[in-house]
């Protein structure tokens, strides 16, 4: 046979094509890295730079040395270098965020930094999708829950479909947290806040899935507490709905200008959407008060003795401090956003 | 002052600077992807001349027309230069296994291939290490619960370190299937079962977060289920323990001939350690009898009517369904290894 022949000429062939590829493949690796090493010296002093002039120019205007009109151009290029830094190709050469705890935990010490700018704008587009989809279903959810309730459960939950309920939550917070870390070490500004947030409600979906939930007789009464955590969920899907809407307007607007490569509209990133804001803000503030009032009824039931377990308690306290924190947090956000 | 006369000079060279560092990490990040799209195609035809010459041969020397000792010289070829292809830098540029559902469940779209093969082995030696430290804790945590159940709680368990113990077995196991997972992606042969087997795992801690831990009267009874849900755990420990031992002695036997570079010691890799997979399996064998034992017995608990929630049911069914696969799967891997 004709392949038979020159069968051991194939395989040598073969061999000597392995040790070809094998010396490209090493000498690429070798020589990209060796240029990313220099491209991330480059990116790294240009950051420092861009903060050193900045200040610098900060001080003169302060002490009366700079003409303001001269200060405000100078700033206004700054800000600019520093766009086509922060949001150009070069981005990629700049240090993300540590990678954290919480992700080594789960994951190990892969890295989950995407180097081109196109990946890392999917995961966030990915991430607000995934947001919209669970939002849909933290309001459906519960109240279903609540109206088989009383429709056709005679005010009395049943034990499996709040469990089932609840194993989604923390399934889904976990997804959250996880999600929100990657972002983060991808360059996102998230404020660890909202992370932090998150942790509390794995721990807290955690806890309510050990909660006993007990039956008749009695049942309005002693399932007061899985109640009202249930009313919590559907308004932490008002919130995120509402939120999803703002945040993905946001991010469209950042993803039109990186395209049209207008890097040099200053602040016109977020100027489109600032008015909203000052809308969406008056809601959460009136959810976070309603997401305290939940905790401090959780504690009420636990300390009138009507439902005595520990994670009545628990839930109640991280609650009200979830609320505390979402309210600070987001003052501080509105804070930021003013200055400029 | 000197450093005010020049500044609007520094800021232009700045902005200068930005430019300059976007358009030489955007030819950097084309001219890469160019090249890593060469390596690729030409890692993937190398892999599949592999293949269609190895399946050349062996049809040959079926049909007797090529000498049994080309044969095997040829096939030893073939094989050097797989190795060279799979374990060099070359791999990097092989198509990983595909990002299955559950990465993207909990992570999004992002990429946890590494392209480096060093960070590949590194993700697998901090998976082994992680191994080691859970398997000692997943002695320690039910023994000690065990312990003090007979000594200090008279024979009834109390609620919450149960449920401690039962949600760090559930945070557990999600850590191992995501890491497995991320192994998979990175070029890891890992059956599926061993990955499947930790999502039964995770339901099954989830399902017993749930399961009410019933106290006095008649604690030992009713609380039956739990202590061999602990026993099946203690009895996992030692399996990991065992195992971890084979697998590390594997993966640095491994590693060394990386770092010598002898990749044309052909089924070198395993030689050392086939010796003790013979130890291994008997052990492991007797484990799954027990995983299987624990399963009926947790079935007999609830049929005969001691304890009947629907969570021992179905961590019986699971615990024999496990204890099934496991053997299964044991065993095809050892008839693969000995066909060799
Ligand atoms: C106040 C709020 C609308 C401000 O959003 P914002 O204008 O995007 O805030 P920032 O400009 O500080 O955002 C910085 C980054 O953090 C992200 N981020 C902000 N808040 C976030 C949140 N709650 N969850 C996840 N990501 C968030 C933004 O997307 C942005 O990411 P980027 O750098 O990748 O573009 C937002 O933080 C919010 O909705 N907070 C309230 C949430 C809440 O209280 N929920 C519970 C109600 S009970
Ligand atoms: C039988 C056994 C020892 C074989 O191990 P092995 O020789 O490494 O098997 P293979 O050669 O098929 O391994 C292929 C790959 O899968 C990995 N792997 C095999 N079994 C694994 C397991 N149980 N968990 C995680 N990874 C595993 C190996 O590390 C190897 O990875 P690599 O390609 O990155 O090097 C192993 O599968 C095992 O211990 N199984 C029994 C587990 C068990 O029953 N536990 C519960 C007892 S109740």
């Amino acid at each position: 046979e004709q392949s038979a022949g020159n069968i051991d000429e194939q395989v040598s062939g073969v061999v000597e094509q392995a040790k070809e590829l094998q010396d490209a493949a090493s000498s690429h690796i070798s020589r990209t890295s060796v240029e990313e090493q220099a491209l991330r010296k480059s990116a790294l002093s240009l950051d420092s730079n861009i903060h050193r002039l900045r200040s610098l120019i900060d001080s003169l205007h302060r002490n009366k040395i700079l003409d303001p009109k001269l200060a405000d151009k100078l700033d206004e290029d700054l800000q600019r270098a520093r766009c086509i830094l922060v949001d150009g190709d070069a981005s990629s050469f700049l240090p993300g965020n540590a990678q954290g705890g919480f992700l080594r935990m789960f994951l190990g010490p892969i890295n989950v930094h995407a180097t081109r700018k196109d990946v890392q704008l999917k995961v966030k587009e990915e991430y607000n999708s995934y947001r919209d989809r669970t939002a849909l279903l933290f309001l459906l959810f519960p109240s279903t829950l609540l109206i088989l309730r009383s429709w056709i459960w005679d005010g009395c939950l049943p034990t499996f479909p709040v469990q089932l309920y609840q194993a989604w939550l923390l399934f889904l917070y976990t997804g959250l947290a996880l999600r929100e870390n990657i972002l983060r070490v991808n360059g996102s500004d998230i404020r660890p806040w909202w992370i932090y947030h998150h942790y509390c409600a794995m721990i807290m979906a955690l806890v309510s899935l050990t909660w006993e939930i007990k039956g008749q007789p009695n049942c309005a009464q002693k399932q007061r507490g899985v109640q009202l955590f249930l009313q919590w969920a559907m308004m932490q899907g008002v919130a995120m709905l509402l939120q999803n809407r703002y945040q993905r307007q946001r991010l469209y607007t950042r993803i039109a200008l990186g395209k049209a490569k207008r890097m040099d509209v200053v602040w016109g990133e977020t100027a489109g959407v600032d008015g909203q804001l000052w809308l969406l803000c008056p809601i959460l503030f009136i959810l976070q008060g309603f997401e305290a009032y939940v905790g401090l009824l959780l504690l009420k039931t636990a300390f009138v003795g009507v439902v005595s377990e520990w994670q009545v308690v628990f839930c109640g306290v991280l609650l009200v401090l979830m609320a505390v924190g979402n309210f600070a947090n987001t003052v501080q956000t509105l804070m930021v956003k003013s200055r400029f």
